[in-house]
């Protein structure tokens, strides 16, 4: 039986990426309701937005769900506090050291999954005692690791390395991409792009229409000199490039970035002058769809890509 | 029927990538005789150079093979009348404008694919008239594309906007990938790394044990503001590094290349002055091995995966 079903006790092995400005409730409980993991993304959330969305997704579904958590976050500790409040089942922990959280979650009874881009970090969340870590390759949208591994060779370099279940991201937003992934040794997937362009997502209209009008080569990793973050083209990227060009610092990068970037863009639409955080899989997405309605296509795809590649004929 | 084999009369839909020093007669044909298309690469050989690599392929297989024409190449145009005075029947350009010679060569009965990787030079290339395109992703070694587009995300891009067989290539080692390649779109496989460290790869020792020897994040794409491709890390990377790191432009990252870089390198095994060019998936390849082997087990794990793929039990 696969291990991530089981694991978390769901349908389909497809877990809702927990994004910032993007994932909260409303995502997250349509996408349990179609037998998913749906993650609430608290990486933008202040402690007590993050108890009113885990108060209301248990009030929305009975269907297990998770919570992200991104460990650089400055308000982590806080969150932990909400989270045990609030006892939660599943978390998934990212950017950051595993070690810091995973023995007080496990110890409050919480499966823990650890989301890393290279195999250090794999065993060492493998040794931390994680149930299950997430490769993210570097397609991905966000935040991304320094290695720039893709999600093609990442995949099987971490099936080689650790034990634990493994759920691949990056790249990933249909049945074929997810069909992919289990070949390359990945028991579950994890998808944020496809769930950016859902009715339920919080990401706003208009950076949401962005998404599907954007085409190969709309989206590049930058800001590697202070954290790599997938950027969507717009203005912001294109002061980010030049300053780039001109060999911006860590520092002078922070400057630029200033506060609230992300909000700006992917929450109150402000396609200008806001951070656009997407993977390049945007490209193949063309269509805004309910959250359940891409949990069925994914597996319908999945089964019918299935059957077809069972019947190719050259081998003979 | 799948339209690689039938189109180059081959066993399996495997291509060897045509590279700089590491793929002469004797890998190419290694491969014909494995049952796949072994690519002779034009691209490090003066035409009488490349002369002698076809009349020893023809003298050692009767099996299909081809020469691989990065189409910058200077001596482009000499190589061309090689190929056609040696009836070369399969060219795989690269590396420029499909227009410029495929209309010559299909003239002259030649089955002509193209290297792409983006939407635009696919279509660019069906429109010229090639018969099939070679999509390559971000993690493939050497020099790639600006729009750092990776395998999972190109292959159904690809595939959505073009109409002739496609190849994947970038991140393809074995039968995983070679699966996943498949339930992604693409008809065939090209493959390089793998191939450079096999025994008849004409790569030198050095370079080879460098290879199988390296980890994730030992490779990395370089050399943007002249012409992006992918280096094993060693002295010559962080030479680049150091320089890319002061800003440097195309005129003095062109300087820092100076000439003969790739030769000393690849060819000559001097690991610390020379271009080591590789893909991210040397990560994966942990052993030095004949090209027929290679092309056996890859086959055979093809198989296996599908088979296990097939049987998973998770959709009920």
């Amino acid at each position: 039986m696969n291990r991530i079903i089981k694991l978390f006790n769901i349908k389909y092995p497809v877990i809702q990426a927990g994004m910032v400005w993007c994932s909260g409730w409303k995502l997250a409980s349509a996408v349990a309701e179609a037998g998913g993991l749906g993650l609430i993304g608290s990486g933008s959330m202040y402690p007590e937005i993050l108890d009113e969305h885990i108060k209301k997704i248990k009030d929305s579904t009975d269907k297990p769900f998770g919570v992200n958590l991104p460990l650089i976050y400055p308000y982590a500790d806080e969150h932990i506090k909400v989270i045990l409040k609030n006892n939660v089942k599943i978390v998934f922990t990212s950017a950051g050291n595993p070690a810091k959280y995973t023995s007080t979650l496990k110890q409050n009874g919480i499966t823990v999954a650890h989301v890393i881009s290279n195999v250090k970090f794999a065993k060492k969340a493998e040794d931390a005692g994680v149930d299950v870590v997430v490769a993210e390759g570097f397609e991905a949208g966000g935040h991304n690791g320094i290695e720039e591994t893709t999600t093609m060779v990442l995949i099987p370099l971490i099936r080689k390395n650790v034990n634990i279940p493994l759920i691949a991201a990056g790249g990933i937003n249909d049945g074929k991409s997810m069909l992919a992934a289990f070949c390359l040794g990945a028991e579950g997937v994890q998808i944020g792009s496809r769930f950016v362009a859902s009715l339920e997502s919080s990401a706003h209209r208009n950076f949401k229409q962005k998404v599907i009008d954007s085409g190969d080569g709309d989206t590049m990793l930058m800001m590697k000199k202070l954290m790599p973050v997938r950027l969507l083209k717009n203005k912001f990227y294109y002061d980010v490039l030049d300053a780039e060009n001109k060999c911006a610092d860590a520092e002078k990068l922070k400057e630029l970035l200033g506060k609230g970037r992300a909000r700006k863009g992917m929450y109150e639409g402000n396609l200008d002058e806001g951070e656009l955080e997407i993977g390049q899989v945007s490209a193949l997405i063309k269509e805004i769809k309910s959250a359940g309605e891409i949990v069925e296509d994914i597996i319908n795809e999945f089964l019918v890509v299935r059957k077809k590649i069972s019947e190719l004929d050259f081998t003979g």
